[in-house]
């Protein structure tokens, strides 16, 4: 099932697209309180591929937003949600007993709810709870449903008013993106190879891409099934540099990738020249990733399609079943068996 | 100098008595706006050592906080610093560029203004500007002035009820450290032993675990000078498991240890039970350290503790010297020297 996870990641610009239309129509149903709502924080709660949306909005919030965006992956939720927030419960499967149980605790306090779901008990709990529900297609690997995942994020925050980027700002941005295949196509098995029987090392080129550094890693973790490091400029440079190659044995193991924010502080960028002679035989290779695009949104969003590439090239590499994750799966299955009481520990 | 270390990491205790005291000094010259002001959020500037105490206090705020506490590495701040903000500058020498630049920000962003310090730039801006200084011992390692660094932060929590600590308990915390360096320490050497040429791998418990996990392997980084993963549970059971021990040359190089949270959801319990069956025969070791103490507080600073004395251990056994930090003082006499103009690139 390798070929359909590639053909899934290509369509990333029509499964923006297909969302803000979605996230359009069912914000039409909910008239009245949806419009008015002005919301003093948003929380997204969300495991693994659903949950990496709720991360990226944090870090344009961090850089737009005139309040806090908080991402939540955890049975709980943060102690300040209430009333006043914007509660968003994103999962898939609409089953992720993480989501479900933070999902229980938004609703006791009383926030204003958003379901993103692919079906699942979320799905049923959302209808009876008339919250407003963004129904996005079943049957996609939950991390390469990114589009449909993040897009519905992204038109809120545009509708609330916490991120420049407007509807057709972002639609653009998925047009953009078709162009952009072949050429992100190119970096990313070029960057496959300098990963194969290496550990991958992330840098984050400012912290507005922390959460691409993320989804590299996490990607990277599941379509190409290898461990890999992520971080973030500067604050790498206050601590983990010290560990880059070390002990001995790792000296030759670090494929270190830098992805460059063009927005960065020129300090910033300073560090990163400054690098590879810092540490000079300590890596087996340093590349920077320019992303493409004449804004933050479509910067971040050709980074997730390159990252997203690298990690199906590398599992190509590793002759990996690119779809299939069974640890995760089986963890899954055993926690199912212990709730139903089928099995006992 | 690395004696120097080891008898810094067991002055935790004596760091977090003095720093109450400072920290209560310090506010006492500030009465009025001190008082009165209730921050709409807490932003908490700092990079590295000097960074961490702001993580450990977001753990803390997203179980206990009724307001957003939000750490920044950064040379700029959150967007939605504003007069409501209380904006905490922390750097240990005072000289951090990313904080100065922060500093700036959120003074022309009108924010309540703490600064936690030693000298340096910003002890003078500070004294200049009026505003809340908290001025700590100089001459030492910023990453073993935890005590020093944190403690005003809790306390400054304490004072606006953002956190249910009270001074008391928080001297309580202190107390009680003490009696927890011989058991700390025997632990401490037994993990350094599971970590000595293999590559450390911490895994918190819980989100309220977060922070000590990443000060975890900032330490062992800094002091042991080795690579470290970390990461958080559950999250991690969604995409980080199927990297673990892969590509296959790293199977027999992970020593795991995971952050056990006794308050923990059930379900997070059963996973990590769950974790070293699944995970058979990927990792060099899996262990669970169980933190000393009644009450989040207690437990946070008894792994800390623990944390340090690993990385303090794991240090001796590469016979490093655990105080230097090579890499990171040459980075930073670098950038000083092409700012001077002494260099270019």
């Amino acid at each position: 099932m390798s070929k359909r996870v590639y053909q899934l990641i290509l369509d990333l610009p029509e499964m923006i697209e297909k969302a803000i239309h979605l996230t359009q129509s069912a914000l039409k149903g909910k008239q009245g309180l949806w419009q008015r709502f002005q919301p003093q924080n948003l929380i997204i709660s969300g495991m693994g591929g659903s949950g990496i949306g709720g991360e990226i909005l944090k870090d344009l919030a961090n850089k737009y937003s005139p309040v806090p965006v908080i991402p939540s992956h955890d049975y709980t939720i943060p102690n300040l949600t209430g009333k006043r927030s914007l509660f968003l419960a994103v999962s898939y499967s609409g089953n992720t007993e993480e989501t479900i149980s933070a999902y229980r605790q938004a609703k006791e306090r009383k926030a204003l709810i958003c379901v993103i779901t692919s079906g699942g008990e979320l799905k049923k709990m959302a209808e009876a709870e008339d919250d407003l529900l963004i129904l996005i297609p079943p049957g996609l690997p939950p991390r390469q449903a990114l589009g449909f995942l993040l897009t519905p994020l992204l038109v809120l925050s545009s509708q609330k008013k916490l991120l420049p980027f407007t509807i057709s700002v972002i639609r653009k941005s998925a047009i953009k993106l078709k162009g952009w295949l072949t050429e992100c196509s190119k970096i990313a098995q070029s960057l496959a190879k300098s990963f194969y029987q290496k550990i991958p090392y992330i840098l984050a080129g400012s912290s507005l891409y922390t959460a691409c550094a993320y989804r590299w890693k996490c990607q990277l973790n599941e379509n190409s099934k290898t461990l890999a490091f992520f971080n973030t400029l500067p604050e790498e440079n206050h601590n983990e540099i010290e560990g880059i190659g070390r002990p001995k044995f790792m000296r030759n193991f670090l494929s270190i990738v830098v992805l460059f924010d063009p927005t960065a502080e020129e300090r910033i960028k300073l560090r990163i020249r400054l690098l590879p002679t810092l540490l000079r035989g300590q890596f087996f290779s340093f590349q920077e990733v320019a992303p493409l695009g004449a804004n933050d949104l479509e910067r971040i969003l050709s980074l997730l399609l390159i990252g997203d590439l690298t990690s199906y090239y590398l599992g190509r590499k590793y002759k990996k079943d690119i779809e299939k994750i069974e640890r995760i799966e089986q963890l899954k299955a055993l926690l199912g068996e212990l709730t139903s009481g089928k099995k006992e520990l």
